[in-house]
C-alpha cells in the first residue's frame, strides 16, 4: 500500500514543482500573507478536505478524517510555513521572484507544496485511514512573534496527539535526512540599544558625552558574558549584527545606535544572557554619564525533538532511503517556531537534503542565490506519508 | 583723520548690513562660489580698486595703492572669507538662507561686508596713503585643501609685507576683542577607515572575521594615543566622529566604517598621531584577520600668530574699545586655512566679539541657529582701518 | 565467588584508612616521588605481585598472573596516581599533612589505597584468574607533561588489553558512581606571556611603551578567541589566571607578566586557540610598539572514554549499588593524565562519589581544605574488582 | 661686597662636597630623618644662628637676625629639603649610599649642602644685613603629605615675607639656570584599587566573578578621562603604575589590586580626574557584579612661581651667569611640597642646572645611578645669596 502511495507521489512531482515555482515567483512577507493562503485553502479544498482559513490571522489548515477513525483514534498534524524574506532574488532562472526585494530564500514554497503533495495523495487512502490528519499551513515563521503560537491559540493543535515538520537543508546533499534528539534548533532574541550622550565639536570631546565610544565599549564588554559568564558546556552565542552613530568625522554625534542577537538553547541560559546585557548596558553607560533605551525583543524557544519521534523518522528515513542517506547532526544555532508546538505536544522536526552543486544548489539558507533540488519535496512527501501510516496504521512498509 | 573714518564707518553700518544679509540669503558652498566673488569684485570695482577676479580659481583681491606710496613702500593684506556651509539654516529671521541646506553659519558674510567697509573708508583717503592695501576675499575656507594656498599660489601675498584677518566669534560678547600670541588654532586632519573582514549568519561568529567588533576596539585602542603617547603639555585631540557597520540585529556585516578627525598645534605632533593611527589600526585589524583601507586627509596648518602683530592688535584694540574690552584667550582646537599666511609673512587673526543673548546671538560656530550681532563688523572695519594706519602711517590715533 | 571478594574488601577498610592516612600525612609533590612509591611497592612485593619500580623513572606496576591465563589470556589494567598538591593543608585532623605546603587535596592518597585493597583482594584469588591484571600506580599526574606518557613509553601497558581508572569526586555524594561517555575532561594548555614595553615616570606616559595597558588590552582581547571565533557547540575556555606588572604607582613598569590556561574537547580546537593566542599578542603588541615572549606550555590530550567500557562500568554500577546510585554526568573541563592510557587501548575513566556534608567533606579538589569520606575507596576497590571480574571471567556477579 | 661672598661660597666649595657626600653615605627616608636634621641643626648652631628643631616634627630651621633689621623689614626664606628615597644606590662611587635600599636619588643631600653654605656665607655679614633670612631645612619631601604643611602649621612661615627654593636638575647642564612661571610642577595625587570578584578554577569562569577581567578593562575604561573628558588644553596625566592579580595560571583569583597616579596643574581638573575614577570604578565593577575599594591620596598641590619672584630669579641668574646661561622652560608634570609655601607667600622654585656626561651625572631623577655635578650647590649657594641680597639690601651685585 504505501509504496503505492510513495509511487503516487512521483507522479506528483511536475505538479509540486508547478505549484512550488508559482509561490516562488509570488512570495509573501512574514504577516502579509493574503494569496499564498488563498491558493493553499484552495487545494486543500479541491482534495475534499475540511479547510479553515484565517488560522490564527493567515495561517490555512486541513483536516483529513480518516474512514476507520473513531473518538479513540489518533490525529497526526504535519506542518509546513508559507512565508518568504524580504531579500532580493538575484537568481536567474525563469521562476526567479516577481515581487522585488521579496523572496523565498528559506525553501518555504517547498514545504509548502511538499505538504500539498502528501495531503492529495493521503486524502486518496482516506478511507482506511484508521486516525486523522491536519495538515497545518502556518504563516509568518520567520518573523517574531511567529504565526505558530496564533495558530495554536486558535485551535490548530486541538486534538492533535503528535507533530512532525521539515526543513529544506542547503548544506546536506540531496537524497539524506538528517535529524538531531533533543535541542536541534537554539532559541534566539534580539535586543536594541540606543546610547544617549550629548553631541559636539570633534575637537572639544570634554564638552560631550561622547555616545559612539560607550557604543564600542559596550560591543567588546557585551563578548564577556560569553567568555567569562556561561557554563562553557552550554552553548551559546552573542553577536551584535549593527552599530550606526555620526555621520561626520569632526562631529560627536549624540546616539549610538546597535542591534544584536542572542542564541542559546537552554531558558535558563537565554534569561541570564538578556540580564546580563542590561547589566553591562547600564554599567558602561553609567561609567560615561550617558543614558540609554534597551529593547529586548523575544523570538522563538529552542526546538526541543522529542526522542521518540526522532528515532521513528530515523528508522523510517533509513528504511526509505537506506542507512547511509541518514545521520544525526549537531544542533544548529538557527531558530524555528516549529518549538511551540514541541512545548505542546510530542514530535520531532527534521531536515531533508537540498544541496546540489550540479544545479547551483550550493547558497545558505536566506542567501539571495538560494535555490534547493526541487526532488526533496517527494523526500520530505515520502517522509510525510510514512510517518502517518506509522502513527495511524502502525505500520511503515 | 582716523576719528573721522571709524565716524565713516560707523554710518556705513545701514550698508554692510544690506551686504551682509544679502549674502546670508544666498550663500555659496566652498568650492561652489560664484555670484558672492561677482558681488564683492563689483563693489571694489566701485571703489576704484585694482580688482582680480578668479584668483586661485574663485577668489578676489582689491588693490588700493596709497597716493603716496613709492617702491620701498609697505603693503598690508586685509582677509575675509566668503563661503558657507552645508547646514540648514534654522532661524527665522527675514534674511534666513533661502538655500536648502547652505547656510552662512560661521560669519563669513559678516567678515565679507566688514572687509568691504574697510575697503570703502580707506578708498577715501587713498591719496594720503603711503603704502598699499590689499583687500583678500578668500573662497573655499571651510573644506580643506581651503582656498588660501591656492590663492598664494596665485599670487595674493606677492609684495604683501603683513596680514591681518579677524573672525567674529560667538562666544565672545559684542563688544570685546580677544587674541592669542603663537599658536591660537590647531592643524585638523581626518581619516577614513574600513575594517573588511567577512560577513554570516549572526549565530556562528566562528564562520566570520566580525568587522564589526574590530571597528569598536579600533576605536578604544585609538584613545590611547591621546591618553598614553603624546606628551600631557602638547594639546591634542583624537575623535571618532562616525561608526558605521551591519544593517540587521542577526546577521554579521563585512564591513565597519569609521570616520574621525585629529587636532594637534605642533606638525610633529600631528605626524605622530597619524602615524600612530595607521601603526594601530594595522595591528587591530590584523589580531582578527581582517583587512583595512585607511585614507589620512590632511587639514590645514596651525594657525601660528606673530607676537609682533598680536601685541599691536592688542593694543590697537585697547586704544579703541577700552582696556576691560580687550582680553588675551586660550587657542582654539578649531581650524583655518588662515594658517597659509602666516606660514608665508608676518600677520595675526584676532577674534571679533559677535555674541549678544538680547538679540538671540548665543550659538556657536556651525550651529543651525548661529547668528552675530552685525555690529561686530563695525568693530571689525575699526580694527582693519586702524592696523592699516599703523602699519602705513606709523600712527594708531 | 565475588560476593566473598566484596566482604573481604570491606573487612580491608581499617587497614585501607591507615595506608591512606599514612599517604595523607607524608605527601610528595609531583616528580618529586621517592618514600610513596617505595611503600607501594613494598605492599605489592609482600602480595606476592611481580613488582617494577622506577616505570617512567618514579612508577610501580605490580603484574598479577593469573593461574588459569594462557598466551591468548586477556590482561587488565587498573591505574592509582600518587603525587600530591603544592598546597597547604588547612583540614585540622589527626592525619593533616606533615609537610608544609604540600598536602593531598585531590585524593590520590585514596586512589592509591584503594588500588592496593584490589590488588590484596584480587591476589588471594589468584589461581582462578583466567587471565592477568596489571596495577598501574603512576607518578606525576598533577604536572604536565605527567607521568603516564613515561610509564607508557617504559612499557606499563605492553601487553595489556583494557584499562579503567577512578577518581574520587567530591560533588558527587558517597555511595554514587558516575561517568561519562566520550569526552569526559578536556585537554588543558596553559600559556605565559611576557609583555616587554620601556618603563619611566608615571607623569611621562610619552617617554614610554606602557606594557600593562598592553596586557590588560591582551586580556580583553584573547576574550574574542571564546566569544567571536570558537564554534559555540565546541566547549572552550580561556581563563588569564594572572597578570602582574609594576610595583609603584607612579612609575611605568617595563614588562607586563600574565598566565593562562586554556581548555576544550578537541585537538582542532586547541590548536586553533593556541594559534588565535599567538596572532593576537602579536598584533596586540605590535600596536603599542612592544616585544613579547610567549610560552606555550601543552598539557594533557582530552579524556575520551571509549563507549563500551563506560557503559561496562554503568551496568556494573547498577548492579553493585543499585539504579539510583549511578547517573551519567557532563563533560568536565577539568584535565587528567589518564587520557594518555586512553589513546593507546580501550578503557574509561569513572568517577566515585566521595562528598559528605556530615564529615566536612564538602570542599572542591585543590582546596585547603578537602577531604573525601574514606568509604569511598570501598567503592573503587569493589568497582575494580568487579570490573577485572567481567573483563577476565566473563562474569560480574 | 656681593663679589666677596660669591668668592666665599667658591671657597666653600670643599667643605660641602664633604657635607653633601656624608649625607650621601647616610641616607634616611622620609618621616624617618633622625640624624640627617641632626647633622643640620648642629652645623646651624655652630654658625650662632637661632635654630628649632622638630618643626613640624622633624624639621629645622635657623633664623639668621640682620644686624640692622628692626620691626618693619623683610624677612627672606630659603629652602631645602633633606630626606631620601627607597631606591638601592647602584652607583660605583666612593660615597655610594652606605645604607641598604635608601638612597638621596632626587639631589636633597646637595640642596642641604648649598643651603647650609648659603647660610655660613650670609651669616658673616649679619651686621649689615637690613632684614632677616630663615634657613627652612625640610623633611618628608617625598612623601605625602609631605613635610612642608606640618613645618608652616608649626610657624616656620611665621613673619616670612617670600620663600625660594631650588632643585637640581639632572636634564639641564651644569652652568644653566632654568624656570617656569605659573604652574612650574604638577599636582599629582594617587590611587589604590582593589576589584573584590570570586575566585575559582579556571576551568570554570562562571561559576567566578573574575576579578582580573575587570581590572584590565578598568585600566582601559581609564584612559577615556584623559582622551575624551578632559579639555585638550589642560595638561593631565593618568598612569596605572602597578596591577597584581593571581598566581597561578589555571586559578581565578579573588582579587585584582591596581595602583596608579594623576598628574594636573589646576585643581579643577585634578578633582574633576578623581571623580571620574571613582565613577569608572563603580561602573566597570557594577557591570560585573564585583565589589571594589577605592583610595584616593591626595598629594601635593601644583607649583605656582609668582610672577615677579621668577622673573627676578631670571634677572639675577643672567647677571650672575649669562643670559646663554638662563632659560624658560615648560612646566614639569612631577610634583613637590613647595607648593604649599608657595600657596601662602610669593616666592618661586627654580632649576639648576647639574647634568654632566663628562662625569657620568646623565641620569635622571629618581634612577638607581643618579648623581649630579657637585659644583651645582655653588651655583644654588650664589643664587641663594644674591636672591637674599636683592630682597634685604635691594641690590644684585
Amino acid at each position: 500500500m504505501l509504496a503505492s502511495l510513495y509511487r503516487d507521489l512521483e507522479d506528483l512531482f511536475p505538479e509540486l514543482v508547478e505549484i512550488r515555482r508559482d509561490l516562488h515567483m509570488h512570495p509573501e512577507l512574514s504577516f502579509q500573507e493574503v494569496h499564498t493562503p488563498e491558493k493553499v485553502a484552495d487545494y486543500l479544498q479541491r482534495l475534499g478536505l475540511e479547510v479553515r482559513t484565517n488560522v490564527g490571522e493567515r495561517g490555512v489548515i486541513g483536516l483529513l478524517r480518516g474512514g476507520k477513525a473513531d473518538d479513540n483514534s489518533r490525529t497526526v498534524a504535519l506542518r509546513a510555513d508559507f512565508d518568504a524574506l524580504p531579500i532580493q532574488d538575484e537568481k536567474d532562472v525563469p521562476y526567479k521572484s516577481r515581487v522585488p526585494g521579496v523572496m523565498h530564500a528559506c525553501g518555504h514554497d517547498m514545504h509548502t507544496a511538499a505538504l500539498l503533495g502528501a495531503a492529495k495523495v493521503l486524502s486518496q487512502v482516506k478511507e482506511q485511514l484508521q486516525g486523522n490528519v491536519v495538515f497545518i499551513h502556518q504563516f509568518g515563521e520567520e518573523k517574531p512573534p511567529g504565526g505558530a503560537i496564533a495558530m495554536i491559540e486558535d485551535g490548530c493543535l486541538d486534538g492533535v496527539d503528535v507533530i512532525y515538520g521539515a526543513h529544506v537543508w542547503p548544506t546536506e546533499p540531496f537524497g539524506n535526512v538528517a535529524m538531531t534528539e533533543g535541542y536541534a534548533m537554539a532559541a534566539g532574541d534580539s535586543f536594541e540599544i540606543q546610547v544617549v550622550g550629548r553631541g559636539g565639536h570633534g575637537a572639544q570631546p570634554h564638552t560631550t558625552i561622547d555616545p559612539l565610544v560607550v557604543g564600542c565599549q559596550l560591543v567588546l564588554n557585551l563578548q564577556q558574558i560569553i567568555s567569562r559568564r556561561i557554563n562553557p558546556l552550554e552553548p551559546a552565542v552573542l553577536s551584535v549584527g549593527s552599530i550606526q552613530s555620526g555621520l561626520a568625522a569632526n562631529v560627536i554625534p549624540d546616539v549610538c545606535k546597535l542591534t544584536g542577537t542572542v542564541r542559546a538553547f537552554s531558558n535558563d541560559v537565554r534569561e541570564f544572557i538578556l540580564e546580563q546585557i542590561e547589566r553591562i548596558v547600564k554599567a558602561t553607560c553609567d561609567a560615561a554619564g550617558a543614558r540609554y533605551k534597551l529593547s529586548l525583543l523575544k523570538g522563538y524557544d529552542a526546538v526541543w525533538n522529542h526522542p521518540e519521534q526522532t528515532q521513528g523518522v530515523e528508522r523510517i528515513a533509513k528504511q526509505l532511503f537506506g542507512e547511509e542517506r541518514v545521520r544525526r547532526v549537531e544542533p544548529s544555532l538557527a531558530g524555528e517556531d516549529f518549538s511551540a508546538y514541541l512545548k505542546r505536544i510530542p514530535g520531532t522536526f527534521f531536515l531533508v537534503g537540498a544541496g546540489n552543486p550540479d544545479i547551483g544548489a550550493v547558497y545558505p539558507l536566506h542567501h539571495p542565490m538560494f535555490d534547493g533540488d526541487e526532488r526533496a519535496m517527494i523526500v520530505t512527501g515520502k517522509m510525510f506519508v510514512s510517518l502517518v501510516w506509522n502513527e495511524l496504521q502502525g505500520a511503515t512498509v
